[in-house]
């Protein structure tokens, strides 16, 4: 029951791709991720994954065309369909979804792939 | 895989304390709800809520203390927690609960318990 700070929370994040739990609700986490570059294909079995830009911009691929988030637009990419996320430029990210969804969905990535449940 | 901006779904919204629904994922809703005033005390049995305001500022009321919420600020509310939110001037929040939360959770009130699944 404690309030938390979306800017304070970002600002405790010095790396990409690798998310950070702020909230844990109904077998659900809300994790932030600053983005840059571009991430692995994938999918998640099982999983929904929303993601909302805070800051910034970011573009999720899917095999047949590509969507553009804006500062504040979000899209929930079904469970099972393939996606790679991208950004031209450093984006922070909201990303909801089960707590045990693995970043990497489906792969496993050397370079990518990040431990699940490091809170901030 | 369609994209939505969370300005442009505001400003669809011409009530108060009647949550809309954005997005669903794993059971889950993501709602948008303009407050102002003061919502009934209440509490959900079964679920966490997720509260972060978009634009102004927030109170939820424990009954053994307030938590004030600026914009770009959160606070989960766990199950069984008895809490009641307020607004000096119009805010507006996203919630993320369980598809099926009712928004008064245990009570029934005529002037705010408002209908579940209304997607905008």
């Amino acid at each position: 029951m404690n309030k938390a700070s979306l800017n304070e929370k970002f600002a405790m994040i010095h790396e990409h791709w690798r998310p950070k739990v702020v909230a844990q609700l109904n077998g659900q986490e809300v994790k932030l991720v600053k983005l840059a570059g571009i991430f692995p294909w994938h999918h998640h079995e099982q999983d929904d994954e929303m993601f909302l830009v805070w800051r910034g911009q970011m573009t999720i691929e899917f095999r047949d065309r590509r969507v553009i988030l804006q500062t504040g637009e979000f899209c929930v990419v079904p469970r099972g369909i393939e996606h790679r996320t991208m950004t031209d430029a450093e984006a922070e990210v909201l990303v909801f979804e089960p707590a045990e969804t693995r970043n990497t969905g489906n792969i496993v990535d050397t370079r990518f792939t990040a431990p699940n449940g490091v809170a901030i």
